[in-house]
């Protein structure tokens, strides 16, 4: 069984591929809820949804994330009344939504509808919420103010300064059901190429997460998401050097490093291989772009590879 | 200034008729509440919506309710998961339940969101709910079980048997800001065609609201929902039957004499007349059934000349 710890849409990407290698039935993703948000009464888990949607082969394949064809007149007539419409929820979209937000209502823990969502959409990876407590990523921009992980990420679209970054419910916050069963017992754990800061670093966070990835830290790879000190999606190098941090892939080892025995990088960073082994981490070196589902399966391959006793 | 007192698809028709006679802002309408839901996480007023979407002018003219020309993506979507969709949401109408939910989770009151959705739409009449606070129609049925209204209205579509109609909440609720004011200040109170026991009853029983209809009685005026026997829509006469009541515009009056001085019956009543005077309640016939909006105007104008002074 191989877990992998996952954010959005670099995640996603590198899960389809997986499933190309790896029997679906036989994958578990952990994924980050810190971008969890309640919007318009209903609770949107937009990792989650993304991760759900790539491997049910629905997502849109021009944004990496929310429905393919889906239609917005739900957000249109939103607008007459001035309602907030910067977080864009497709008419079909909403249905996951009120799904989720009907049977939380009911009682359901959200580790129990992100499996059946997973299941009405034919999705045969097990995906678990990295908790199945409220953890809500907080961020705190230039000048003091501190803003919810959306407002920053979508209605900001991240072109703004950071000062910090939390983890708001992280301490309180348990594994859900699963969790460190799946990281304990797996024949290896995968780091997917998501944002380290603001994807990984909320499911490294929760209690246990990082102790039980240290113990078998030989056998936990990540993937770099940074390819030549840039992001290939998203804010994590602008992130990365705002909090201080070397904005590249040798940043990434040394922040993974406790709880990461090897990184894989891009083709575009052998020269960094060295600086690399130098934060104790193991470098392999291959092609990370997943710019195809040929790219995102050898990418697959290759990680496990990188797993003594697994490739 | 007119007051009116709310139920859906009767009380909607009668008000646009209505805005044909008065000037739209000087008419209240107070609506039922007793209808409402919570349904995947949003909370559905059926009645205030109705009546909304009516004096805009964008409700769907087959159904009487929802919006024209909506789609069911969300709805069709929602199935995948086996998710409830009895109710049928538009994709239109749900932008409404979600800027109600919105705002009502931001800690706004029911009637404070009741005037934005109106404004957002263009409506001009002043639509109150008739309590802020949670009121819920509660029906048992032959056999004792109790459902929740939308569950007997909608889901089990009414062709069930009736025992019992309680308003859970109600002795607790406060009508909403404005409601007594508006009761005791208006020209005259009319009591919209709607059904007697689930729409009409729940505004009734109101804490102050009979009180203070029942104190100006002779300037109260209904109109019969039930004509010639049979409710013009839904199941007034079956449930009045049901719970022991006469199935007729008779019924109605004596259901209402305590707060109303006068009942307008339609001329398919004319026969009754007296059986309703004898109820102590006045009694004018003319032509109720509002199959256009002439007819409408010609009923709005035929009510307020009911009321001694304002017609």
């Amino acid at each position: 069984m191989i877990c992998v710890l996952c954010g959005g849409v670099g995640a996603a990407r590198f899960l389809s591929g997986l499933v190309g290698v790896v029997e679906a039935a036989k994958i578990v993703g952990v994924v980050n809820t810190g971008d969890d948000t309640v919007l318009h009464g209903l609770t949107i888990c937009p990792d989650l949804d993304t991760v759900t949607y790539t491997l049910a082969g629905l997502v849109n394949p021009e944004t990496g994330w929310g429905l393919e064809g889906d239609s917005f007149r739900a957000m249109g007539a939103l607008e007459r009344f001035g309602g907030a419409s910067w977080f864009r929820l497709g008419d079909l979209d909403l249905a996951t939504h009120l799904y989720r937000s009907g049977r939380l209502a009911e009682g359901a823990s959200l580790s129990e509808v992100a499996g059946e969502v997973a299941a009405g959409l034919g999705v045969a990876v097990r995906l678990l919420p990295m908790s199945d407590d409220p953890v809500r990523t907080r961020v705190r921009l230039r000048g003091g103010e501190e803003v919810a992980f959306q407002d920053y990420f979508v209605r900001l679209r991240h072109s703004v300064e950071v000062e910090a970054v939390r983890f708001e419910g992280v301490e309180a916050a348990r594994p859900a059901p699963g969790v460190l069963e799946a990281l304990e017992s797996a024949d290896a754990v995968v780091i997917a190429p998501s944002n380290p800061v603001v994807s990984i670093g909320p499911v490294l966070a929760v209690p246990g997460v990082s102790d039980t990835l240290a113990r078998r830290r030989p056998s936990v790879v990540a993937v770099s998401p940074i390819v030549a000190g840039a992001a290939l999606k998203g804010p994590a190098d602008r992130l990365m050097r705002e909090l201080g941090e070397d904005p590249s892939a040798v940043g990434v080892a040394r922040r993974l490093a406790p709880v990461c025995g090897t990184l894989v990088v891009d083709t575009a960073d052998v020269a960094l291989a060295g600086a690399i082994e130098e934060t104790a981490v193991g470098c392999v070196v291959t092609d990370t772009i997943m710019s195809s589902p040929e790219r995102s399966q050898a990418l697959a391959r290759r990680v496990l590879e990188a797993v003594p006793g697994v490739g």
